[in-house]
C-alpha cells in the first residue's frame, strides 16, 4: 500500500461521510462504532468509548508498516474528533492513545506481524486499564466523605456517581444538595439515583447555589476535560459553584480520571475547543436561553478555585495536574 | 375611647381574620386595601402601597387623641407584616410612615383636629414623595449607562426597568444580558418589555451567569429591600449575580429608592426575615428543586460586592447607605 492510499484527512468530505474512515483495505465506521459503544453502556465514558474505537479501527484494517498503521490511528482519531461537537474528552482519549502506540512503535520494528499483534493487545490492556480508573477514584474519594459531611454536586458525573455510591457501600454518612442543573435537568437524574441508593438529597434550583453552599461542607464535581493549565471543562454552571464555595471557604473538589486530562492550553472561558452560542442577542423566535439539541453547554472553571483533584493516582493539587499533562507532553 | 379598646397585636387572631384592623369605631380591611393597591398597578411597589394603606387606614378610622392615631397606625402596621409573607420591603414603608407621623406628633398637641388633618395630608404627601422616587432613581442611573455598555440584569425590578427605560427614551445606546430567573422566569418578563421598548437582549440560563459575565460592562439588579448593613434582599440568585461580577472586577450596582431602605441587621444569609424552605432533603412529592406558591424565594447580597447604590438622592456607597439607616434610626 503506497503513502497515498491513505487518505489525508483534508481530503475526506469530498464525496464521503463523515464519521467514515475510508482505505484501500475498505472502510471503518468509526463513528458507528463510538455510538454504538455508548449506547450499549450509558456508564461508558467518551475518552474510553474512543479508545476502543481505535483499537477496533487497528483490528479491522489491515496495515502493512508501521507507518499505515500510526496514519490510520492518527485519520481515525481526526475522524472522531471532527464528526463528534463537543471532542474534548474524546480527543483526551484519542491523544493518550495515539501518543502511546507511537512510544511503543520503536520496541521491535524489524517483525511488524508481532509487533502488530502486540500493539493491539497493548491498546485493549490500556483500554481495559483505563475502564478500571473509575472505581480507584471512587475508593481514593472515599478518604474525603468523613465526618458525616454535606456535599454540595452540580450535574451528573460518572466519577462523582462512584464516589458517593462508594462512600455508601462502604457505610459513610453523608448527604447531598444537589442543583437542578437545568435546562438539562442533569442534577434530577443525580438526586433520583442517589436517593434509590439510600442516599438523602436535597434538590435546590440553579439560582440557589450561593444561598445553599452554607450549608455543604464541600463541593464535589466532575470534568468533561482537564486542560494544560488545571482548568476544567464541565457542564454549565459549575464557575457558580466554584465562586460560591469559595465565597466562605469551602473546598471544591474535582472527580476525574487522569485520561480526561488533555493538553489545550485555554486563553480564556470562551477560547476552549467547543462550539456553542450561549448568549445571543435577540434570536429570532426564541424568548428565553437558548439551547443546543442533544448537547449541553459546557462551562470553564478556573485552576485557582479549585482545592484538589480526586483521580485514580491519587489526591493531586491544580499544579500537580498541571505538571503531570506537561511531563506526559515531553515524554510523548 | 379608652387604652383598651385598641386591641393588642396579639389579641387579634382570638375569631378575627388575618389582615383586618379591629377598633370600636369599626374595622378596616388594610391587607384587602393594600393588595387592591397593588393589583389596580402593577407598577406600584409594596412600599408605597403600604403608606398609602397607613394613609387610608389613618383616614377611615375615626381617632381622637394622638395616642389612638399613633397605636391605630401600630397596628395597622403589624397587622400588615403579618399577613404577608414576605414583609420586608413592605416593613420599610411602614415603618418609614410610623417614624413620619411619631417625628410630627410633637408639631401641635393642643388642637387635635387640625393637628390630624394635617398629618393626614402630610401622609399622603409623603405617599406622593415616594411614588415619584423611581423617576428620580431613573435619572440618576442615566449617568451609568455610557460608551455603549451591555448590562447585566437578574430577575425583574421596577427599579431597573426605570433605569434602562429611561436611558433608551435618553437615546443612549446599550445592550441587556438577562438571566431567565427560574422558577419565576422573572427575567422572561424584563427581556420581553425592553424589547418591547426596542432595546437588544439575551436571555441566558442561570447556570450561564459566571460564564456571561465577562461580555458585560456592569451588573445592574433591584432591591426588595435594603438593610442596615447596606446588605440586600431580592430574589434568588442575585448573590450568584454578584460574586460573577466580583470574579472579573466587574461594578455591581443596585438602583432603589430609599424607601425600601429597612432598619435590621442580618447576622447571616438565613436570618433574614423571611419564611421560606430552601434546601429540604427527601421532600415528600417533590422531585426537583422546593417552590412556594405565590412567593418567589430571596436571596441575601453581602455588601461587599455592591459597588454602588442608584437611589432618588444620589449614587450612595454602602458604607453611605449604612449611615443613611442609622442616621435615620436616631432622627426616629
Amino acid at each position: 500500500m503506497s503513502r497515498q492510499t491513505i487518505p489525508n484527512p483534508s481530503d475526506k468530505h469530498s464525496g464521503s461521510k463523515p464519521g467514515i474512515v475510508y482505505s484501500e483495505m475498505g472502510e471503518f465506521d468509526i463513528l458507528g462504532h463510538y455510538s454504538r459503544l455508548l449506547e450499549e453502556d450509558p456508564s461508558k465514558s467518551m475518552p474510553i468509548a474512543a479508545i476502543e474505537s481505535l483499537c477496533a479501527l487497528c483490528d479491522g484494517i489491515e496495515a502493512n508498516t508501521i507507518h499505515e498503521l500510526l496514519s490510520t490511528i492518527q485519520i481515525g482519531s481526526d475522524t472522531l474528533k471532527e464528526a463528534v461537537p463537543n471532542a474534548i474528552s474524546l480527543t483526551a482519549g484519542c491523544d493518550l492513545f495515539t501518543k502511546f502506540i507511537t512510544r511503543h512503535s520503536h520496541d521491535d520494528p524489524r517483525d511488524f506481524d508481532t509487533f502488530k499483534r502486540k500493539l493491539q493487545s497493548n491498546g485493549h490492556l490500556f483500554a481495559q486499564r483505563a475502564r478500571k480508573a473509575r472505581s480507584i477514584v471512587a475508593e481514593n474519594g472515599l478518604k474525603m466523605v468523613m465526618n458525616n459531611p454535606v456535599i454540595f454536586v452540580h450535574g451528573y458525573s460518572r466519577c462523582v456517581m462512584a464516589v458517593l455510591l462508594n462512600a455508601r457501600e462502604e457505610g459513610r454518612q453523608f448527604k447531598v444538595i444537589c442543583t437542578e442543573t437545568r435546562p438539562s435537568c442533569q442534577g434530577l437524574r443525580t438526586a433520583k439515583e442517589l436517593r434509590a441508593a439510600g442516599i438523602s438529597v436535597a434538590v435546590i434550583d440553579d439560582n440557589a447555589v450561593t444561598y445553599a453552599m452554607n450549608k455543604a461542607t464541600f463541593a464535589l464535581v466532575g470534568a468533561e476535560g482537564t486542560l494544560t493549565d488545571a482548568s476544567i471543562i464541565n457542564v454549565m454552571g459549575t464557575q457558580n459553584v466554584a465562586l460560591a464555595a469559595r465565597n466562605i471557604d469551602r473546598p471544591f473538589y474535582v472527580a476525574t480520571e487522569t485520561h480526561k486530562f488533555v493538553d489545550m492550553f485555554p486563553v480564556d472561558q470562551y477560547m476552549i475547543p467547543v462550539k456553542q452560542n450561549v448568549i445571543v442577542f435577540d434570536p429570532e423566535g426564541v424568548e428565553g436561553a437558548m439551547s443546543q439539541e442533544g448537547l449541553a453547554f459546557v462551562d470553564y472553571v478556573d485552576p485557582k478555585y479549585i482545592t484538589s483533584f480526586v483521580t485514580e493516582i491519587g489526591l493531586m493539587s491544580p499544579t500537580m495536574v498541571g505538571d503531570k499533562i506537561i511531563t506526559t507532553r515531553l515524554e510523548g
